[in-house]
């Protein structure tokens, strides 16, 4: 049974619209009855109806962050000329998830909610965009950590719909330790009593799990030079302890705990190299998109060093390092300096002929 | 009530002496009032006392692996030339410690232990070589982790006494990130239900909340290259998760909850500025000894870039990097590169003039 959590909505995150597609088979097996996508769209599909760009979404996160940091008309994703679709991922809370899980989808609710991974989300989205808006390419797909993952996904399964790509802060292959930063945010959610093999009544069942789970991007979501040079007193924060409980606890506790189970499992395991029998270089060798990674210099989840050897097997490439003190958790554009960088490269990559 | 700890033994920890050094009033308050320290000592002390050099222990460490791995003739710690005194800290479960604390310190026992700082150590230490030995100057005081911020107290509080220093892979003053992977290991064992503040009648009590501990150590205590290269092969595991559940989680399952928050809390509060009013420099530049800071490259608690600015206020140092892909635990001396490093600085620093 579904349950109920007023996070997930549109007062918290404004206009979106829940289009299903269908039965979405899955690659480790089951099924989503009733797949259903939230999707929030920026400027106007055009008559050619080739001026789309699909952002992607990450941990935790929404389209939300997109539209009040990444989109507007001083930005490169710019609604007056692109139309930009965000998809919000599966298990985000949004889209179909364990937490809601209704209707059609009531037999896989909660605990009994499949397995799914990022090639799922990725064919979810080509189907939405082809049968409910008739795309058939994309200027760009862009995303950020796990929307970085599935924007890898998107040029390697899908190069003659995908003309440019930026993934930021994320790798085409998760790497070992970021497989067991998931796996620590897992068990915290699991260690709690209240979790009860998820099947709870209440996210604030959760709490002590949830805030386990939040500390984990304590640890490793900021560089340790955010926390030294205390940039959190940016953020009108008296200490850091203050940043914590007022800002990473509540962000991560108000959430669905299988949803973000779901989605640390997906993370855990992205990989391009499963559409070419494990041959990760064959799998980004026939990517045709052209591409900037975009990793943070800080970022201690997908660092440069693991971003640059993943996109040096792309023909038509290049690294871009993002220069940002708070590390991964950049993405949010708390840093002044942040977006200007991103704007900068999703710009150029947008002028660059294809 | 002391509880029973086979692991804080003879058998696994070999030939060491308890020696009491009487009552200690402790920095915070409180008092333990019978502070036995375990000793270890290798070589021989010269007639003119002159000779000795002290090491300290690092958190969940005891001079058993400075023994094993750091000390003999083909070492710059070569018993053949010095007197070399291994200390375990306060708190390390084989000097005083919550889950040993009885006869007269049976009123500090378990969830009664005071809270002990770095300067405490240093002060029993200091009280240690005088009183039993009746050493009054260290050619070295050298230490790695918990055991380098001992030693940079050292320096700090009985600069007479001290003619060399070399802190591996620590800090003078802890950072704010290193604090909270130190909360975080604490979190981890309060968080079971079998901790029951403090009240446990076995560690076996604590067994879910000590591997969430050592989970810690998975995610920042090995660099993100040791998983990405997995050098864990070359301790004959076939998997990161094998190598976490043989290794890791065995290694600190065996420990006392207790003994780990009392070292976890010291480790958090770590700053030899306590001795200058919070001043820093003033408290570095009243360092006469020589310094070699060797902090290891890969290290995610102390990496250099937190460890060089505060070498660099020490009149008479250098800092020297340590290669070593494993990161802080690197300390365990598991890569045939790493102690040849250490023995070549060691060596210099031991042959320099003071």
């Amino acid at each position: 049974m579904s349950i109920e959590n007023p996070y997930y909505s549109h007062e918290f995150h404004g206009d979106y619209e829940l289009i299903s597609i269908g039965a979405l088979e899955l690659e480790e097996g089951g099924t989503i009855p009733d797949c259903r996508l939230a999707v929030a769209t920026f400027g106007r599909l055009n008559e050619a109806r080739d001026n789309a760009i699909l952002i992607t979404s990450w941990y935790s996160g929404t389209h939300q962050i997109w539209r009040d940091a990444y989109i507007g008309p001083e930005h490169a994703l710019d609604p007056a000329k692109y139309f930009i679709v965000a998809i919000d991922q599966i298990g985000s809370g949004l889209s179909t998830s364990p937490h809601n899980a209704d209707g059609a989808n009531a037999s896989i609710a909660m605990s009994k909610f499949p397995h799914v991974r990022i090639g799922d989300d990725v064919r979810a989205q080509e189907r939405l965009l082809r049968e409910h808006f008739g795309i058939e390419r994309l200027q760009l797909v862009v995303g950020g950590s796990m929307g970085a993952q599935q924007t890898w996904e998107w040029a390697v399964r899908f190069p003659d719909k995908v003309l440019r790509a930026a993934p930021i802060a994320g790798t085409a292959q998760n790497t070992p330790h970021d497989y067991l930063i998931a796996e620590y945010c897992r068990e915290g959610i699991m260690s709690d009593p209240g979790w009860n093999g998820g099947e709870y009544a209440s996210n604030e069942d959760v709490f002590e799990g949830l805030k386990r789970q939040a500390h984990v991007w304590a640890l490793v979501g900021f560089s340790s030079e955010f926390w030294k040079q205390e940039v959190w007193r940016a953020l009108d924060f008296d200490s850091k302890e203050a940043f914590i409980e007022g800002f990473l606890e509540p962000y991560f506790t108000t959430m669905d705990p299988n949803d973000l189970l779901c989605q640390a499992w997906k993370w855990q395991r992205g990989d391009v190299a499963r559409n070419t029998d494990g041959d990760l270089a064959a799998a980004l060798g026939r990517i045709t998109a052209k591409v900037f990674a975009l990793p943070i210099d800080e970022d201690v989840l997908f660092p440069p060093r693991d971003v640059q050897p993943q996109q040096e097997l792309v023909p038509d490439s290049e690294c871009r390092v993002i220069q940002d003190v708070l590390g991964h958790l950049g993405l949010f554009a708390v840093a002044d300096t942040y977006l200007p960088q991103v704007d900068r490269h999703l710009g150029e990559l947008l002028a660059t002929e294809v």
